[in-house]
């Protein structure tokens, strides 16, 4: 049998549902966030004998999140900050915390000023905070590109197993999760995001691309170049496929036209681009 | 025991996903789409005794879409009518066809001409045909719209298990899916479609409701009220519940700001606003 | 412009989800259900002027069902009765309701009386009740089934666009869905499903298949073969593609042996068997 | 701007979809895999200049995968390994690779020899091999449990936000993911896993609880203790809420009969439990 003892932990509470209305007369506007938060210490008492006495119950952790946002929510970046600065101080035993916010994206209708729509994409957000320092990490989730050319894949080694054919010209498309680490936690959040977004659209669009790891790597380093307070980018790339039909048993040519796009299996790259001297990651990436 | 029969019955492919490249120059456009085919007729012998003379496979239905696609998809209602007029006539046995199609959303990422975001919402065709006479309903599907004021509701039954407070301003929000049908097999699709997506978003949000109920009738009206050639609405639209939060317990106020937004369960209101000369609707709703 | 009408319209209380504990000394059972309420009748008032007077909402819905719980639940069948018997009380306006209820599958954990480990299937019921009278629908979801052999597809026309070739030995795959009508309202429901279930079941297995089709008739027919009770089925049967792998290229034959699971495009196969003296439907399908 | 560089970085096939049909006379048998693979090395070429030449395609993963399912799959974790062992030896630059496999549960339909139902629950291998050593990591996912009574909260901190109550007695309901690293590669796996997964059940079941985390520490030692070839478990648990409904407005008192089971928040519980000689884990979490 033997001994054994508690390796890491942690816990808290996932995906609080939180609306904020900012109301401005009749110009309204809202933020709709998914927060999950998530503690860690000294809480082998729990574990051990179920002595709760360090355990800050996740219900109050979603209350927590609820006040809050009573003095507004702004950038998801200091939303995140203000929590985990706020959990570390909350109980001896809790020395970390995490906050991850999805914020989801909405259009205004304009017949008012009190009418939305949901757009596509989703900004994130993650902050750390070990008590001492914190961390920021920014990023996007769920946004789905495709380029109809520009993309070759060639020149790779075949074995007893390979009938891939080497293509000078297909479509590229991915659904991209990126997140990039800030090196200050004070910045103007919305106008970085903005930048980095743009930039990883630009570079997916703009790379002529002879395999998605040069894209992805391509999307990183412009992600980086264009804000020095970024340290690293850390993406994944779910290479979604699109086969060309064979449409010769039905009399038909198919100069690129006609895509079956599959659902399974799909390629999954996965990559991280640095700025050479970026300091610590710190708990960026807990 | 009893002697048993055949009832009404149906077949065809589900969910066939493609996309559809059309390439002009150095600018490209996408179509990206799930189509649907469903076949119905004469068709008790395979039920009854495995005799598939009559079945056209559901394989070569999927063949068809994409064979079809290599002469253009154009406008998706287009496209849908071109199918079911030539599945009616495969086999002597298949009297009706439907061709429902899901149509994704894609933006353009301006950096070139062959690269896109894809979009929010989901634009909807269906045609069918009895091989005589052909149909078309358009539609939206996941249109997700919110109102962050200008909802009431009050006035309702009370009964002995009612604990809903009356309300005089709520969120109102739900994820519209809406069905119009046309009197015409032979129009201006993107156009009439541009124009009834915009009619039920702005009447979702400058109608000032009493009930979901409400909202959804005006949006129904509104649609038909741009189109004569348009004879009957339908919609589903979930009530995807947003409870203001108490924060008393933490000494706040909150005067309309800070919401939970809810999962399950949801109310989920249906109707019909039909022109009052609507000619009969045919297979228009199978 | 013209008139316009209200058509066909319902509203109800989606996907409430309960979970019921009978405690019997030590020996615990549960009821995890998720029920879906309908009312339907003279509600032209809330869609043409939001005058909520005879809008039962659909919150108090979702709280008649969590107080009826209190009195036990018992067979869903007979839960959805008692509450459809209620709902069309409520007020003069409500003519019309509808119960549907999936109930999860939960196996006991041997160590105790009280624990217990999710199944595979979900049970459904229906019950609808115009003021007099009352039906009742039973079935299964998502019960998901495979022969490896016994299933053929041969003998069907062929057209320009057919590639598929004939087979005398595929695998057979589908996740069924099925609803069985009732012709009384007071049975030994636990009884009927599991009966039912069971030759669901049996006549998918033993049925040698020239066409799902035929499978689909065959597991109608068995159902109501068994259950003089039981005047029609409805079935919603589609076909998960597996395709045979070619190994040819790696210098390997595949004698059915290796298999690629497809998500999609996939067949779909619907029909009804129904008594031929079976009595009229009324509500039952609605 | 300054200079970047490439971090980890790692790329695969996910979700191969693969059914392998053991056959013996009329008896068969079913492996239902879903494979992802995931290889890692020197891969900078092909990210900094679009230079393939090491890596082996995707596509030939995928194909890899079935080829070798044309020997037998046996045991997933034996399928897992011999596929790692082959891929680091497939290019030179391919250092490392990872081979994961979710395995769904069947069952047989008495009626034949070649009828099955799917059943609930995952079994999970996760592979690992570094071109020298190989490591083993099994597990569950998905398995969905509920005790009615056994489970306490108190004795937690209240803070500003706190306004749970203390509990003596709740529904405990979680979805367990857990994963055990083996200490050697050659086993009799599916003894193992058989172990594994009944002392995880049966700890959940008998474990009075005093906090989730006191349930997880009993869960992982449980299975520690029963098997000297298993060096740690990590375990996921969700706390899927089950809130006793409020029946006092009805006139209804509530003795833990009536729970609404809640869909977000949860609470989300994660921790390990090892053994104290534990050998190093090497790539066994990669």
């Amino acid at each position: 049998m033997g001994t054994f003892e508690l390796g890491d932990n942690q816990y808290g509470k996932a995906e609080t549902r939180l609306v904020r209305v900012d109301r401005d007369g009749d110009t309204h506007a809202i933020s709709d966030l998914n927060v999950t938060t998530t503690l860690a210490g000294d809480l082998a008492a729990t574990h051990l004998t179920g002595d709760n006495s360090g355990v800050l119950p996740t219900d109050t952790q979603k209350n927590t999140v609820y006040a809050f946002a009573r003095d507004g929510v702004g950038e998801i970046e200091d939303f995140a900050l203000r929590l985990v600065r706020h959990f570390v101080t909350t109980t001896d035993e809790i020395k970390k915390a995490r906050v991850r916010i999805e914020q989801y994206s909405w259009d205004r209708i304009a017949a008012t000023g009190h009418s939305f729509a949901r757009g596509a994409g989703t900004r994130t957000a993650t902050a750390t905070c070990d008590g001492e320092s914190a961390w920021v990490v920014s990023g996007v989730a769920d946004l789905v590109v495709l380029n109809t050319t520009g993309s070759e894949f060639h020149g790779f080694p075949r074995d007893r197993y390979t009938t891939l054919p080497e293509t000078h010209d297909r479509i590229l498309a991915t659904a991209v999760t990126a997140n990039w680490r800030h090196t200050s936690t004070e910045r103007d959040w919305a106008q970085a995001f903005a930048g980095a977004r743009d930039r990883l659209l630009t570079a997916f669009a703009d790379t002529h691309s002879l395999s998605l790891q040069q894209t992805l790597h391509a999307m990183g380093e412009r992600v980086l170049e264009g804000d020095d307070d970024l340290a690293e980018v850390r993406l994944t790339l779910p290479n979604k496929h699109h086969f060309l039909v064979d449409l010769a048993p039905f009399g038909l040519d198919n100069p690129g036209e006609v895509f079956h796009a599959a659902d399974r299996p799909y390629g999954l790259i996965e990559g991280t681009v640095r700025r050479s001297d970026a300091p610590d990651a710190g708990l960026a990436w807990w």
